[in-house]
């Protein structure tokens, strides 16, 4: 990014924690260096060498060990159906290392949970506090009048975060860190509603098109503007390799839909599911590395029977399997019978739960019917359980939602859910412009992110019509920054009003090259300056 | 527009007001026609033959005359000035028809505000209703439920639209018909919060670029994708011969800041401007057809002051040029000491008040200050003066303002101005992205008017950056045409759930030709779903 540093900021609470930021200096003399969070990981530094082959430094192998209660072990044998029993030149090229997976022995505290309800601050704790406070504590004398002039719906934003902070807001089951032991790639961040608001960027290769290489392309890319974490939604052939290449390459945390490997495990054909290919599933991908899993464990068989008078039924994919299953055998679903079974799995790697919204609306008309509360509830449900289990829980919602529909979502995940964070795709607020989905969706992001919402779940132009390209992601991303921001600010966050601040005063003193260079993308800005004005004199004048 | 069809809906209390329908066919047999409002023109009409120099059919010049209180009359004489001084090969050439201005006489009624008050129901006032209802007489069944379903925050939107309910909200000064007798080409529409959220587009040239026939294009363009309104903000040369070329050629109303010309007509110092250059232009605009003025009259000298702790100081033009010429004269402003006479001259061509914003924020750091504050009191004075002169008048609003102060706005609106239409520019929720400021301020736009505001002025992806081309108008209008129709869903406004429905439903049945055609950008959606999926089997599969 033009006129910007990385910059690692030693916390003062441990000396192997080296928190990135990015620092951009303005033209004026007068303008103090700006510093904005950095999710793009070691790519952007220029000390570091790019290599996909050989990964990410592995740096927070030292921080879960250190702390005890894990063993390293040989992992699941890799098997054919992992990469759907594609060969030769079908099969996407393994990652090059095969690292030993760690997991969990015994009741010691694995997951930050645990270790927050044991009162114990992790590395991973400090690290965030000093992630989010980001330029904070040279503004603390303004915190106070940011966050007494904002509207949190009250929640708790506090003027500036400690690691105690943190680990309490964890403890309680408002704020979660995405961060499997064995993806030790990750450079820590904190979902929950009293933390900066978070954007995901969904990637994935598909039976239809894109590669490998596309697909590690994409995160960097989407890391680049922003993305703070991705899920890899692959689907067809290589799905294992596909997602090896992601982790290993990924600084932010990854998410996974389990269900959709398992089933292409089976053949494609729902009914043929069981637990058993289910759970060799969620353990393959617990020993790769992924931060969370999106488990659609509340779509109950008597829930499938209330969407029957929906417009657009069930639109979630993972909620349309189970449903399938669940009507073709006439039995609960197997996830919501072995949840118990599988939080102890997930707890041993601490994944995090991203409980899914199977029966999320699929259009304006479907927003907040019986169907998608009766698995909200549920969902809550299942909350209680995973934190009794000591796991990292958050919860996926909607979806198409009109804007007068929206705080009612938030207000019951919050009551339903126990205050877990909540990480909703979109909503859309309507359903008029295919093509332009960013935007209806980016309105309903905006919103609940400003309810309370701690996660936004990007959607891109292609939205209903296609696979993302490059652009698409940039854009989704883009868009979702905004709306990401204009939460925070809405919020009173202590540390949002600084940057539109400093691009405010550029503008005013017409100091064009650093509007371009404050703003969340400088190239278009740039761009688009130069097309009806291009003379550099234009930029300072 | 694909698989659509222009239909004239003839009124039932008029034989001769009918009024332009979008009708798109699905592809279903099973599925009725979709009727979507149509602010197109003849333009989209296959019957009508376009001809730029002939300008529209001149319906309206009937209406006006049979209902009387008007006499026509040689006009103003066109003077070297209001071109700019400019001669030869730089004078864009005039339109080539002069028609004879019309100006009311006498106290008999003028205005639709005059007429409503005095319990006549005009031609106008017919023909809006029946362009309102769009679809609506054959859902009147499910109209109670839509209006239960929103929340319209205390507004009165009614089931079904009746010529007297316009009357009456007009007599209220709560809506307006912007329409000068001399707009003849005007196809009527009505902007107030009992009626759909309505959106205008800015074009116009300037001195750095642009043409005549490329205004013009522009104009046809952004109503083609749904521009309710446009405003002509030319500035630099040519300014006369330009609007003249606008209005003939404009099916919708168009709306101007006369300040920006009669700065022109004195060397572009607004020192130099005085009434008398100011009343000129007014009287050279009314009998062009100019719709509605934008005058900031409440930009007032003991105001100014309250700027100077700003970060963004004034950035309205008007508001800027107005504070400096109060500032240089140490004067109150000719605009707010001359109110009385502005509404005599546009109350005899139904001229329509736009009350500037001059004091609107720049950033979000200036959101809801008192200067913005005070000078919308002031606006709520001048509305009563305007409402007893017989004016249409609506109020402009900000501007940069971040999502929790977006309500207070529009509360304060409808208290100060007695509730006459809000008309605001965006808002803007963030200043972090520039080159994305459709969607930083279409998240503001869509809130605002949920909120209750009746008309939203778009902004394009250029915004803060340079002049917008027709990609970005295109962008900017259908940005905006989602926010509105996000604020009508969310109201509970009875037509709008319908074409989502439509939408939805044709998305459920994998329809995808009907996808395309029901939204906003059938060509958009098509070239993204071509771009994974160019087969024609996946667009019926």
């Amino acid at each position: 990014m033009p006129a910007s540093e990385k910059i690692y900021v030693t916390s003062a609470h441990a000396a192997d924690v080296k928190v990135p930021i990015r620092e951009i200096t303005l033209t004026s003399p007068d303008e103090p260096k700006l510093r904005v969070y950095d999710t793009s990981g070691p790519y952007t530094d220029p000390d570091y060498k790019v290599d996909l082959e050989a990964g990410l430094p592995r740096r927070r192998v030292e921080w879960v060990k250190e702390r005890g209660g894990v063993e390293s072990y040989d992992g699941r044998i890799i098997k054919p159906e992992d990469n759907g029993n594609v060969s030769g030149s079908h099969l996407a090229q393994a990652f090059p290392i095969a690292h030993q997976p760690l997991r969990g022995v015994g009741d010691a505290p694995i997951t930050q949970y645990e270790f927050a309800r044991a009162g114990i601050i992790t590395k991973e704790m400090i690290y965030v506090a000093e992630r989010e406070n980001l330029g904070r504590r040279e503004v603390l004398d303004r915190a106070a009048s940011a966050l007494a002039d904002g509207e949190s719906f009250g929640t708790s934003l506090p003027e500036h975060i400690t690691p105690e902070f943190v680990r309490d807001e964890i403890a309680r089951g408002r704020a979660i860190i995405p961060s499997n032991i064995n993806h030790a790639e990750l450079e820590p961040m904190i979902i929950g509603r009293n933390f900066l608001v978070k954007i995901n960027a969904n990637i994935g290769n598909s039976a239809v098109s894109s590669s490998v290489a596309e697909e590690v392309e994409k995160l960097v890319w989407a890391i680049r503007w922003g993305a703070d974490t991705i899920m890899d939604l692959s689907t067809g052939r290589n799905i294992h390799n596909t997602r090896d290449w992601i982790i290993r390459n990924a600084p932010v945390p990854v998410g996974t839909v389990p269900i959709y490997q398992a089933l292409e495990k089976v053949g494609g054909d729902p009914v043929k599911l069981d637990w058993e290919v289910y759970k060799d599933t969620l353990i393959e991908q617990c020993e790769q590395g992924v931060d969370y899993f999106t488990i659609h464990a509340g779509v109950r068989l008597p829930y499938v029977p209330l969407t029957a008078n929906r417009m657009t039924g069930i639109v979630s994919r993972g909620g349309s399997i189970m449903a399938k299953w669940c009507l073709a055998h006439h039995k609960e679903s197997f996830l919501y019978e072995r949840f118990d079974e599988i939080c102890d799995l997930m707890r041993r790697y601490d994944v995090s739960f991203s409980l899914g919204d199977g029966l999320r609306p699929g259009s304006i008309y479907d927003a907040n019917d019986r169907a998608q509360f009766a698995e909200l509830e549920t969902l809550g449900e299942l909350t209680q359980i995973a934190w009794q289990k000591g796991c990292q829980v958050m919860i996926e919602g909607p979806g198409h939602v009109p804007m007068h529909k929206i705080k009612i979502n938030m207000d019951k995940q919050l009551k339903e859910c126990g205050e877990a964070p909540f990480y909703t795709l979109g909503p859309l607020t309507t359903d008029i412009a295919p093509g332009y989905d960013h935007i209806t969706s980016g309105i309903g992001a905006a919103m609940i992110g400003w309810f309370g919402c701690a996660m936004l779940c990007y959607v891109t132009p292609k939205e209903h019509l296609g696979l993302p390209d490059k652009n698409d992601v940039k854009t989704g991303v883009i868009t979702y920054k905004i709306a990401a921001h204009a939460a925070d600010l809405a919020k009173g966050h202590p540390a949002a009003q600084l940057r539109d601040d400093a691009l405010s005063k550029a503008r005013f003193d017409f100091r064009w090259e650093d509007q371009f260079n404050i703003g969340l993308d400088p190239t278009t800005a740039r761009e688009f300056h130069d097309e009806t004005l291009p003379k550099d004199a234009h930029k300072v004048a």
